[in-house]
């Protein structure tokens, strides 16, 4: 059987998605057509963005996922059979293959896909970090530190949701690029601890505990170059309020107004003004062609053992609304992944062994 | 005697400014020293940065004048008596005159200096349009449509604040250099007539009464390519979510947020990332040492009959604090200035004469 997640209603703007709004249901292994090859989802990727896709007044940006379809979702996969020639049984596939145990596939020019049998654990990188720190996290950061953070040495950058998938790449990138004080902001006192202790972060910010005004003000005497933001609300607005001169605000994401339905906005905006600042939204599709200039570079890293594990791995189909949800409620600590295949055979492929190089 | 206004209090942000905050002081005439001269006011021009002047919270920003100075204030004047080599009764001058009938100068390089024999009436341009149409107002729309708005051949163009002195020229400049459409906010129906029938704006919402969001919809089916903000608040939050893909907001300012102490931002900036947007504040001070670009380009077409006049000359010394409160409520229309000395020898100078080339 092929267990899936259909999208069963789409949530209100202040409302967490969860379980409420996917129907589980089970229905019979697909088969591929000539030039097609059949799946098997082993890992998936929930991410923010998800949300989007259930959010139909944001057509323009997301493409909707419509009521009573597989809910769409990028993992890693391996091919079970194949009709198309230049795909065989064993090999791993990592593309969009929906929130469910099989699908199936053809070549769309976005997947990345290698042979298993070239694996030997431990492989690095695994196929799981291909979704994580080597897939969208890490594009995500890269493209929106240089593009529209426009990321220059020396700048002190400060990360929201410092934390989170794209928040703990974007922190070790700004590092490993010559950023000079990157500083996180996170929801825990052990997130903290991991951001400063395990990514090297120079400082971090508990928005729950601490008086950020004070802590930015202390943290940023020059001001900051560059706000990475993936939350906007009082920690944006705050933000804004300690900018230095020419400072870049790159907007990534925006969940604390999204829970505010978008009825506020950052009063502190007009002091774009008095530091000639910017803030610059960005998508990271928009730089698909441009993915390899990331890729090679987080993979240098990655196989110095420069880049620390930032991988939060999740167990089983039956979590993905929980997995999803709980990204917008910092249930997470870094790149939320989900195992879905858990047989013997694929463990040495799906295993978190990043701590050896 | 020397009557003057000099600062009684710095008003509250939710206060709007006026007679309230200066004291009319009349003072002996100054006397110039060695290496500098005496000059007559001839005319000032009230700008809304003259209240960030009396706001010590912006001192970054704007330099405080103290409680007890003579306000701070640009203008024209006659010079009357001179210890200084290159300057002779009878030259005109514009620069930092104060609000006053005379002030004691040296060169400081930032003036603009030409000789009273060299001007024939109807001079073009007269000595207040170097205050006017070719000064800050003129420059402030130039660098903010080109640095900040990053002013493209096409751009469909939304100015708020369009028949404000700025918003006047920012139209104009918008249309002289290729816009596509130009659409100007203003608040009454006269002065939107004004801007589509003698500025030559495509079109113009009436913020006051017509449905702005229907009307930004119905203006920009595709979207604003360039928005240049004198206002901010609702006016703001509305053009974010009609904006174009890759557009981009020039900050310039931001009366309604003024007005509000800060207390609102525009909820809307997510649309930033949907369109991939950005909002990019500038001070029109940072280009100081390019304004010749500006200056040139806007004589040119000065000259050439191609800006239409947007002056609007108020009268009095006494009416400074009036005339400066009234550009927050939409008393002017164009670019504020005050006569100030209104002498026959003078009229011919400062005859606002410019409809016919």
């Amino acid at each position: 059987m092929n267990r899936q997640w259909r999208v069963a209603r789409y949530p209100r703007t202040d409302e967490p998605i969860g379980p409420a709004h996917f129907d589980w249901v089970e229905q019979p292994v697909p088969e591929p057509a000539d030039g097609e090859f059949l799946v098997r989802t082993l890992c998936l990727a929930p991410g923010p963005a998800q949300r989007g896709y259930l959010s139909p007044g944001h057509a323009d940006f997301y493409g909707t996922v419509p009521v009573g379809e597989v809910m769409r979702g990028r993992g890693v996969a391996e091919v079970v059979t194949s009709r198309h020639p230049d795909y065989a049984a064993g090999d791993i596939f990592v593309g969009s293959l929906g929130w469910q145990d099989y699908s199936v596939q053809r070549p769309r020019g976005a997947e990345f896909v290698f042979s298993n049998r070239k694996i030997a654990a431990p492989s690095r990188p695994l196929p799981t970090t291909t979704l994580g720190m080597l897939g969208q996290a890490g594009t995500t950061a890269w493209f929106g530190l240089h593009e529209a953070g426009g990321l220059r040495v020396g700048d002190n950058v400060l990360v929201s949701a410092a934390a989170g998938g794209v928040g703990s790449m974007a922190g070790q990138i700004a590092r490993l690029k010559g950023a000079g004080r990157t500083v996180g902001i996170a929801g825990t006192a052990a997130k903290c601890e991991w951001l400063c202790k395990v990514l090297g972060f120079d400082a971090a910010i508990n928005y729950r505990s601490d008086d950020l005004a004070a802590r930015l003000r202390e943290l940023f005497p020059g001001g900051i170059d560059l706000f990475f933001d993936n939350v906007g609300g009082e920690i944006l607005n705050q933000a804004l309020a300690n900018l230095a001169r020419g400072a870049r605000v790159a907007v990534c994401g925006y969940i604390a107004s999204d829970y505010a339905g978008h009825k506020s906005g950052p009063a502190n905006y007009h002091h774009l003004v008095y530091q000639r600042a910017r803030m610059q939204g960005f998508v990271v599709f928009d730089y698909w062609q441009r993915f390899a200039e990331a890729e090679t570079a987080l993979m240098a890293w990655y196989r110095a053992g420069r880049l620390s594990d930032c991988e939060d791995m999740d167990e089983g189909l039956e979590r993905m609304p929980e997995s999803l949800g709980s990204l917008f409620s910092g249930g997470n600590r870094g790149i939320r992944l989900c195992r879905v295949a858990a047989d013997p055979a694929h463990l040495p492929l799906l295993a978190r062994n990043l701590a050896s190089p």
